[in-house]
Protein backbone atom coordinates (compact mmCIF):
# COMPACT_ATOMS: atom_id res chain seq x y z
CA UNK A 1 0.00 0.00 0.00
CA UNK A 2 1.14 3.51 -1.41
CA UNK A 3 2.00 5.84 2.28
CA UNK A 4 1.00 9.10 1.47
CA UNK A 5 1.39 12.07 4.14
CA UNK A 6 -0.90 14.89 3.89
CA UNK A 7 0.67 18.27 5.18
CA UNK A 8 -2.37 20.44 6.69
CA UNK A 9 -1.81 23.74 8.16
CA UNK A 10 -4.88 24.25 10.03
CA UNK A 11 -8.65 24.37 9.01
CA UNK A 12 -10.21 27.20 6.88
CA UNK A 13 -8.82 29.20 3.54
CA UNK A 14 -7.67 32.39 5.50
CA UNK A 15 -5.65 31.10 7.90
CA UNK A 16 -5.27 27.43 7.15
CA UNK A 17 -5.59 25.02 4.96
CA UNK A 18 -8.25 25.11 2.05
CA UNK A 19 -10.96 22.54 3.28
CA UNK A 20 -11.79 21.55 0.13
CA UNK A 21 -8.73 21.12 -1.40
CA UNK A 22 -7.42 18.98 1.69
CA UNK A 23 -10.73 16.89 2.14
CA UNK A 24 -11.00 16.20 -1.82
CA UNK A 25 -7.24 15.31 -1.20
CA UNK A 26 -8.16 12.71 1.29
CA UNK A 27 -10.85 11.54 -0.73
CA UNK A 28 -8.84 10.98 -3.81
CA UNK A 29 -5.51 9.46 -2.58
CA UNK A 30 -7.71 6.89 -0.20
CA UNK A 31 -10.30 6.04 -3.73
CA UNK A 32 -6.92 5.58 -5.03
CA UNK A 33 -5.98 2.79 -2.66
CA UNK A 34 -3.37 5.16 -0.99
CA UNK A 35 -2.79 5.07 3.33
CA UNK A 36 -2.74 8.49 4.19
CA UNK A 37 -0.93 9.94 7.02
CA UNK A 38 -1.88 13.41 7.94
CA UNK A 39 0.68 15.92 9.56
CA UNK A 40 0.89 19.58 10.88
CA UNK A 41 3.52 21.76 13.07
CA UNK A 42 2.23 22.17 16.32
CA UNK A 43 3.22 25.71 16.42
CA UNK A 44 0.43 28.55 16.56
CA UNK A 45 -1.47 30.05 13.92
CA UNK A 46 -0.16 33.08 12.31
CA UNK A 47 -3.65 34.71 12.90
CA UNK A 48 -7.15 33.49 13.64
CA UNK A 49 -9.46 34.97 10.80
CA UNK A 50 -13.37 35.10 10.98
CA UNK A 51 -14.08 33.45 7.78
CA UNK A 52 -17.89 35.13 7.40
CA UNK A 53 -16.13 38.76 7.50
CA UNK A 54 -12.87 37.87 6.48
CA UNK A 55 -11.32 40.04 9.43
CA UNK A 56 -8.63 39.29 11.84
CA UNK A 57 -10.31 37.94 15.00
CA UNK A 58 -7.44 38.61 17.57
CA UNK A 59 -7.72 34.75 18.83
CA UNK A 60 -5.11 31.99 19.19
CA UNK A 61 -5.54 29.28 17.76
CA UNK A 62 -2.69 26.20 16.93
CA UNK A 63 -2.35 24.64 13.55
CA UNK A 64 -2.07 21.02 14.44
CA UNK A 65 -5.21 21.33 16.70
CA UNK A 66 -7.09 22.76 14.11
CA UNK A 67 -6.17 20.47 11.38
CA UNK A 68 -7.28 18.17 13.49
CA UNK A 69 -10.46 19.16 13.04
CA UNK A 70 -10.09 18.12 9.09
CA UNK A 71 -7.88 14.55 9.75
CA UNK A 72 -10.91 13.25 12.87
CA UNK A 73 -8.22 13.63 15.31
CA UNK A 74 -6.01 11.16 13.24
CA UNK A 75 -2.71 13.66 12.56
CA UNK A 76 0.94 14.12 14.22
CA UNK A 77 3.02 16.61 14.33
CA UNK A 78 5.16 17.31 11.38
CA UNK A 79 8.21 16.45 13.38
CA UNK A 80 7.16 13.08 13.29
CA UNK A 81 7.11 12.90 9.51
CA UNK A 82 9.91 11.11 8.18
CA UNK A 83 11.04 10.12 3.91
CA UNK A 84 11.74 6.64 4.90
CA UNK A 85 7.67 5.94 6.64
CA UNK A 86 6.73 7.24 3.24
CA UNK A 87 6.16 6.77 -0.38
CA UNK A 88 4.91 10.74 -1.46
CA UNK A 89 3.90 13.61 0.31
CA UNK A 90 1.16 16.18 -0.64
CA UNK A 91 0.13 19.42 0.62
CA UNK A 92 -3.28 21.20 -0.17
CA UNK A 93 -3.43 24.77 -0.33
CA UNK A 94 -5.02 27.93 1.69
CA UNK A 95 -3.49 30.86 3.72
CA UNK A 96 -2.52 28.71 5.91
CA UNK A 97 0.50 26.71 3.56
CA UNK A 98 1.65 30.34 3.08
CA UNK A 99 1.07 31.78 6.58
CA UNK A 100 1.92 28.53 8.72
CA UNK A 101 3.93 26.37 6.79
CA UNK A 102 6.12 29.46 5.24
CA UNK A 103 5.77 33.36 5.24
CA UNK A 104 4.97 33.64 1.88
CA UNK A 105 1.71 35.53 2.47
CA UNK A 106 4.29 38.36 4.32
CA UNK A 107 7.57 38.38 2.30
CA UNK A 108 6.76 36.73 -1.43
CA UNK A 109 9.66 35.56 -3.27
CA UNK A 110 11.54 36.31 0.22
CA UNK A 111 9.90 33.49 1.85
CA UNK A 112 11.37 30.73 3.65
CA UNK A 113 9.62 27.37 4.90
CA UNK A 114 8.94 25.90 8.06
CA UNK A 115 12.35 23.99 8.84
CA UNK A 116 10.62 20.40 9.00
CA UNK A 117 8.93 20.88 5.85
CA UNK A 118 12.33 21.98 4.37
CA UNK A 119 14.03 18.78 5.65
CA UNK A 120 11.16 16.58 4.79
CA UNK A 121 10.43 17.85 1.33
CA UNK A 122 14.65 17.57 0.47
CA UNK A 123 14.32 13.95 2.28
CA UNK A 124 11.63 12.89 0.02
CA UNK A 125 13.37 14.23 -2.96
CA UNK A 126 16.53 12.69 -2.36
CA UNK A 127 15.09 9.39 -2.08
CA UNK A 128 13.18 9.70 -5.52
CA UNK A 129 9.82 10.09 -4.04
CA UNK A 130 7.19 11.97 -5.84
CA UNK A 131 5.47 15.29 -3.45
CA UNK A 132 2.27 17.26 -4.97
CA UNK A 133 1.07 19.95 -4.10
CA UNK A 134 -1.67 22.60 -4.53
CA UNK A 135 -2.96 25.94 -4.81
CA UNK A 136 -0.33 28.52 -3.37
CA UNK A 137 1.25 24.86 -1.85
CA UNK A 138 3.73 25.16 -4.80
CA UNK A 139 5.39 28.34 -3.74
CA UNK A 140 6.35 26.16 -0.38
CA UNK A 141 7.87 24.15 -2.49
CA UNK A 142 9.72 26.66 -4.21
CA UNK A 143 11.16 27.76 -0.91
CA UNK A 144 12.09 24.10 0.11
CA UNK A 145 13.91 23.88 -3.26
CA UNK A 146 15.35 27.56 -3.54
CA UNK A 147 19.45 27.38 -3.01
CA UNK A 148 19.88 23.40 -3.63
CA UNK A 149 20.34 23.18 -7.17
CA UNK A 150 16.75 21.73 -8.24
CA UNK A 151 14.47 23.66 -9.99
CA UNK A 152 11.15 22.37 -10.12
CA UNK A 153 8.63 23.01 -12.58
CA UNK A 154 5.24 24.36 -10.99
CA UNK A 155 1.77 25.80 -11.51
CA UNK A 156 0.08 28.52 -8.97
CA UNK A 157 -2.36 29.04 -12.26
CA UNK A 158 -2.61 32.03 -14.18
CA UNK A 159 0.26 34.27 -15.64
CA UNK A 160 1.67 37.22 -12.95
CA UNK A 161 1.73 37.49 -9.62
CA UNK A 162 2.19 34.41 -7.16
CA UNK A 163 3.79 32.56 -10.57
CA UNK A 164 6.52 35.48 -11.00
CA UNK A 165 7.44 34.52 -7.51
CA UNK A 166 8.04 30.92 -8.37
CA UNK A 167 10.34 32.31 -10.72
CA UNK A 168 12.53 34.64 -8.55
CA UNK A 169 12.65 31.45 -6.51
CA UNK A 170 14.54 29.72 -8.30
CA UNK A 171 11.72 27.66 -9.60
CA UNK A 172 10.02 27.33 -13.05
CA UNK A 173 6.28 28.69 -13.46
CA UNK A 174 3.89 27.23 -15.80
CA UNK A 175 0.42 28.38 -16.51
CA UNK A 176 -2.11 25.96 -15.88
CA UNK A 177 -6.21 25.59 -15.86
CA UNK A 178 -8.13 24.89 -12.82
CA UNK A 179 -9.54 21.13 -14.40
CA UNK A 180 -5.73 20.27 -14.94
CA UNK A 181 -1.64 19.73 -13.51
CA UNK A 182 1.59 20.12 -14.13
CA UNK A 183 4.08 17.64 -13.49
CA UNK A 184 7.83 17.59 -13.48
CA UNK A 185 8.38 13.94 -14.40
CA UNK A 186 12.26 14.45 -13.62
CA UNK A 187 11.64 16.00 -9.98
CA UNK A 188 8.61 13.97 -9.41
CA UNK A 189 6.55 16.86 -8.63
CA UNK A 190 2.93 17.66 -8.99
CA UNK A 191 0.97 20.72 -9.32
CA UNK A 192 -2.32 22.12 -9.69
CA UNK A 193 -3.87 25.79 -9.26
CA UNK A 194 -6.83 25.05 -7.39
CA UNK A 195 -8.51 27.87 -5.61
CA UNK A 196 -6.09 30.29 -7.00
CA UNK A 197 -8.96 30.43 -9.50
CA UNK A 198 -12.50 31.45 -8.58
CA UNK A 199 -13.51 28.45 -9.46
CA UNK A 200 -16.68 25.97 -8.46
CA UNK A 201 -15.49 23.19 -6.19
CA UNK A 202 -16.30 20.16 -8.75
CA UNK A 203 -13.92 22.06 -11.46
CA UNK A 204 -11.35 22.10 -8.26
CA UNK A 205 -12.25 18.43 -8.03
CA UNK A 206 -10.71 17.93 -11.26
CA UNK A 207 -7.51 19.22 -11.15
CA UNK A 208 -6.87 17.51 -7.48
CA UNK A 209 -7.79 14.61 -8.81
CA UNK A 210 -5.81 14.55 -11.91
CA UNK A 211 -3.13 15.73 -9.46
CA UNK A 212 -3.57 12.55 -7.10
CA UNK A 213 -3.59 10.04 -10.25
CA UNK A 214 -0.04 11.42 -11.23
CA UNK A 215 1.61 11.49 -7.61
CA UNK A 216 0.10 7.67 -7.25
CA UNK A 217 1.94 7.04 -10.71
CA UNK A 218 5.21 8.51 -9.79
CA UNK A 219 4.96 6.79 -6.25
CA UNK A 220 5.42 3.38 -8.51
CA UNK A 221 9.52 3.78 -7.91
CA UNK A 222 10.94 3.27 -11.53
CA UNK A 223 13.79 0.56 -12.24
CA UNK A 224 16.53 3.00 -12.14
CA UNK A 225 15.54 4.46 -8.39
CA UNK A 226 15.61 0.90 -7.31
CA UNK A 227 18.60 0.09 -8.69
CA UNK A 228 20.56 3.15 -7.00
CA UNK B 1 -30.77 25.16 -11.76
CA UNK B 2 -31.98 23.15 -8.76
CA UNK B 3 -31.29 25.20 -5.45
CA UNK B 4 -30.03 23.14 -2.50
CA UNK B 5 -29.83 24.53 0.96
CA UNK B 6 -26.94 23.21 2.91
CA UNK B 7 -27.23 23.51 5.98
CA UNK B 8 -24.30 23.52 8.21
CA UNK B 9 -23.66 23.50 12.32
CA UNK B 10 -20.01 24.29 12.84
CA UNK B 11 -16.70 23.08 11.38
CA UNK B 12 -15.39 19.75 13.02
CA UNK B 13 -17.18 16.42 13.51
CA UNK B 14 -17.24 16.86 17.80
CA UNK B 15 -18.54 20.09 18.07
CA UNK B 16 -19.76 21.01 14.55
CA UNK B 17 -20.41 19.85 10.65
CA UNK B 18 -18.86 16.75 9.69
CA UNK B 19 -15.89 18.05 7.52
CA UNK B 20 -15.64 15.29 4.98
CA UNK B 21 -19.32 14.68 5.16
CA UNK B 22 -19.96 18.56 4.61
CA UNK B 23 -16.95 18.94 1.28
CA UNK B 24 -18.82 15.75 0.06
CA UNK B 25 -22.18 16.36 0.02
CA UNK B 26 -20.93 20.12 -1.31
CA UNK B 27 -19.08 18.18 -4.51
CA UNK B 28 -21.15 16.15 -5.20
CA UNK B 29 -24.17 18.97 -5.22
CA UNK B 30 -22.10 21.24 -7.52
CA UNK B 31 -21.13 18.42 -10.04
CA UNK B 32 -24.61 17.13 -10.35
CA UNK B 33 -25.71 20.99 -11.44
CA UNK B 34 -26.93 21.96 -8.29
CA UNK B 35 -26.63 25.67 -7.17
CA UNK B 36 -26.05 25.40 -3.74
CA UNK B 37 -26.36 27.75 -0.78
CA UNK B 38 -24.70 27.25 2.35
CA UNK B 39 -26.87 28.39 5.97
CA UNK B 40 -26.02 27.92 9.47
CA UNK B 41 -27.43 29.25 13.21
CA UNK B 42 -26.07 32.73 13.98
CA UNK B 43 -25.59 31.14 17.67
CA UNK B 44 -22.76 29.98 19.55
CA UNK B 45 -21.57 26.82 19.45
CA UNK B 46 -22.65 24.10 22.42
CA UNK B 47 -19.23 23.53 23.06
CA UNK B 48 -15.66 24.00 21.47
CA UNK B 49 -13.86 20.63 21.40
CA UNK B 50 -9.91 19.51 20.81
CA UNK B 51 -9.85 17.16 17.90
CA UNK B 52 -6.29 16.47 18.75
CA UNK B 53 -7.38 15.34 22.36
CA UNK B 54 -10.87 14.85 21.90
CA UNK B 55 -11.50 17.17 24.91
CA UNK B 56 -13.50 20.20 25.62
CA UNK B 57 -10.98 23.81 25.15
CA UNK B 58 -13.92 25.91 27.39
CA UNK B 59 -13.38 28.47 24.16
CA UNK B 60 -16.36 30.06 22.78
CA UNK B 61 -17.19 30.01 19.08
CA UNK B 62 -20.03 30.83 16.60
CA UNK B 63 -21.73 28.29 14.53
CA UNK B 64 -22.10 30.36 11.80
CA UNK B 65 -18.49 32.20 11.78
CA UNK B 66 -17.05 28.78 11.69
CA UNK B 67 -19.37 27.05 9.50
CA UNK B 68 -18.34 29.53 7.06
CA UNK B 69 -14.69 27.94 6.60
CA UNK B 70 -16.25 25.01 5.05
CA UNK B 71 -18.57 27.38 3.34
CA UNK B 72 -15.56 29.77 1.68
CA UNK B 73 -17.46 33.11 3.18
CA UNK B 74 -20.64 32.18 1.08
CA UNK B 75 -23.09 31.48 3.78
CA UNK B 76 -25.88 33.12 5.37
CA UNK B 77 -27.72 33.06 8.58
CA UNK B 78 -30.29 30.16 9.06
CA UNK B 79 -33.04 32.49 9.24
CA UNK B 80 -33.07 34.04 6.43
CA UNK B 81 -33.61 30.24 4.94
CA UNK B 82 -37.00 29.47 3.19
CA UNK B 83 -38.77 27.10 0.74
CA UNK B 84 -39.82 29.27 -1.96
CA UNK B 85 -36.18 30.21 -2.36
CA UNK B 86 -35.18 26.44 -2.34
CA UNK B 87 -35.61 23.65 -4.51
CA UNK B 88 -34.29 21.04 -1.75
CA UNK B 89 -32.15 20.88 1.14
CA UNK B 90 -29.53 19.06 2.40
CA UNK B 91 -27.97 18.19 6.01
CA UNK B 92 -24.11 17.05 6.83
CA UNK B 93 -23.78 15.17 9.85
CA UNK B 94 -21.24 15.73 12.82
CA UNK B 95 -21.85 16.17 16.44
CA UNK B 96 -22.75 19.99 15.55
CA UNK B 97 -26.41 18.07 13.88
CA UNK B 98 -26.74 16.65 17.81
CA UNK B 99 -25.40 19.66 19.80
CA UNK B 100 -26.30 22.98 17.63
CA UNK B 101 -28.64 21.93 15.63
CA UNK B 102 -30.68 19.90 18.56
CA UNK B 103 -30.15 18.90 21.48
CA UNK B 104 -30.11 14.65 20.18
CA UNK B 105 -26.27 14.33 21.90
CA UNK B 106 -27.85 16.09 25.45
CA UNK B 107 -31.21 13.71 25.82
CA UNK B 108 -31.17 11.58 22.68
CA UNK B 109 -35.00 11.05 21.76
CA UNK B 110 -36.43 13.80 23.75
CA UNK B 111 -34.97 15.93 21.58
CA UNK B 112 -35.69 18.98 19.71
CA UNK B 113 -34.22 20.81 17.26
CA UNK B 114 -33.54 24.63 16.31
CA UNK B 115 -37.23 26.51 15.65
CA UNK B 116 -35.74 27.91 12.19
CA UNK B 117 -34.90 24.84 11.23
CA UNK B 118 -38.11 23.06 12.35
CA UNK B 119 -39.67 26.09 10.23
CA UNK B 120 -37.95 25.45 7.25
CA UNK B 121 -37.72 21.48 7.14
CA UNK B 122 -41.58 21.55 7.39
CA UNK B 123 -41.79 24.30 4.71
CA UNK B 124 -40.02 22.09 2.69
CA UNK B 125 -42.27 19.28 3.25
CA UNK B 126 -45.35 21.10 2.89
CA UNK B 127 -43.96 22.08 -0.41
CA UNK B 128 -43.47 18.62 -1.65
CA UNK B 129 -39.30 19.23 -1.90
CA UNK B 130 -36.91 16.92 -1.01
CA UNK B 131 -34.52 16.74 2.02
CA UNK B 132 -31.63 15.00 2.53
CA UNK B 133 -29.80 14.23 5.81
CA UNK B 134 -26.73 12.18 6.91
CA UNK B 135 -25.07 10.67 9.75
CA UNK B 136 -26.92 11.59 12.84
CA UNK B 137 -28.36 14.84 11.02
CA UNK B 138 -31.34 12.20 10.59
CA UNK B 139 -32.52 12.64 14.16
CA UNK B 140 -32.74 16.21 13.47
CA UNK B 141 -35.24 15.69 10.82
CA UNK B 142 -37.21 13.09 13.20
CA UNK B 143 -37.43 16.06 15.62
CA UNK B 144 -38.14 17.89 13.18
CA UNK B 145 -41.50 15.63 12.26
CA UNK B 146 -42.44 14.48 15.26
CA UNK B 147 -46.21 15.72 16.21
CA UNK B 148 -46.64 15.97 12.87
CA UNK B 149 -48.67 13.23 11.42
CA UNK B 150 -45.39 12.94 9.25
CA UNK B 151 -43.35 9.18 10.33
CA UNK B 152 -40.35 9.47 7.77
CA UNK B 153 -38.25 6.42 7.01
CA UNK B 154 -34.87 7.35 8.14
CA UNK B 155 -31.26 5.82 8.36
CA UNK B 156 -28.46 6.50 11.16
CA UNK B 157 -27.18 3.34 9.80
CA UNK B 158 -26.98 -0.17 12.26
CA UNK B 159 -29.62 -1.20 14.29
CA UNK B 160 -29.87 -0.13 18.30
CA UNK B 161 -28.60 2.97 19.62
CA UNK B 162 -29.52 5.83 17.76
CA UNK B 163 -31.64 4.36 15.40
CA UNK B 164 -33.77 2.83 18.36
CA UNK B 165 -34.10 6.70 19.24
CA UNK B 166 -35.70 7.42 15.81
CA UNK B 167 -38.34 4.76 16.28
CA UNK B 168 -39.13 6.47 19.85
CA UNK B 169 -39.24 9.87 17.99
CA UNK B 170 -42.32 8.31 15.66
CA UNK B 171 -39.83 8.26 12.51
CA UNK B 172 -39.57 5.07 11.02
CA UNK B 173 -35.76 3.55 11.40
CA UNK B 174 -34.14 0.95 8.41
CA UNK B 175 -30.91 -0.70 8.77
CA UNK B 176 -28.10 0.80 5.77
CA UNK B 177 -24.68 0.24 5.03
CA UNK B 178 -22.30 2.77 4.53
CA UNK B 179 -21.58 2.84 0.82
CA UNK B 180 -26.09 3.18 0.73
CA UNK B 181 -28.43 5.87 1.33
CA UNK B 182 -32.34 4.89 2.42
CA UNK B 183 -34.84 7.20 0.46
CA UNK B 184 -38.28 7.81 1.44
CA UNK B 185 -40.65 8.34 -1.73
CA UNK B 186 -43.53 9.01 -0.30
CA UNK B 187 -42.03 11.88 2.01
CA UNK B 188 -39.03 12.73 -0.54
CA UNK B 189 -36.44 12.34 2.41
CA UNK B 190 -33.50 10.81 1.58
CA UNK B 191 -30.80 10.17 4.53
CA UNK B 192 -27.27 7.91 4.77
CA UNK B 193 -25.08 7.15 7.21
CA UNK B 194 -21.88 8.38 6.61
CA UNK B 195 -19.48 8.07 9.59
CA UNK B 196 -22.08 6.80 11.74
CA UNK B 197 -19.67 3.51 10.85
CA UNK B 198 -15.83 3.91 11.42
CA UNK B 199 -15.30 4.11 7.22
CA UNK B 200 -13.44 4.81 4.99
CA UNK B 201 -13.30 8.53 3.14
CA UNK B 202 -13.92 6.81 -0.26
CA UNK B 203 -17.10 4.60 1.71
CA UNK B 204 -18.54 7.14 3.21
CA UNK B 205 -18.07 9.58 -0.08
CA UNK B 206 -20.20 6.38 -1.95
CA UNK B 207 -23.38 6.76 0.58
CA UNK B 208 -23.45 10.84 -0.12
CA UNK B 209 -23.05 10.15 -3.88
CA UNK B 210 -26.34 8.38 -3.45
CA UNK B 211 -28.04 9.79 -1.76
CA UNK B 212 -26.76 13.39 -3.57
CA UNK B 213 -27.91 11.58 -6.36
CA UNK B 214 -31.53 10.39 -5.15
CA UNK B 215 -32.10 13.93 -3.63
CA UNK B 216 -31.41 15.68 -7.45
CA UNK B 217 -34.05 12.96 -8.97
CA UNK B 218 -36.70 13.74 -5.87
CA UNK B 219 -35.87 17.39 -6.87
CA UNK B 220 -38.10 17.64 -10.16
CA UNK B 221 -41.18 18.03 -8.79
CA UNK B 222 -43.89 15.27 -10.17
CA UNK B 223 -47.20 16.45 -12.17
CA UNK B 224 -49.20 15.46 -9.01
CA UNK B 225 -47.27 18.35 -6.77
CA UNK B 226 -47.43 20.95 -9.96
CA UNK B 227 -51.17 20.08 -10.46
CA UNK B 228 -52.31 21.13 -6.42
Amino acid sequence: MTRVGVVLSGCGHLDGSEIHEAVLSLYFLDRAGAHVVCFAPDVPQRDVVDHASGKPTGETRNVLREAARIARGKIQPLSKAHAHDLDALFLPGGFGAAKNLSDFALVGADATAHSELVRLVRELHAAHKPIGAVCIAPAVLAACFRGTGVHPLLTVGAKGGASDALGAMESRPQACTVEHCVVDEVNRIVTAPAYMYDARISQVALGIEQAVAALMRLAVRPASAVRS
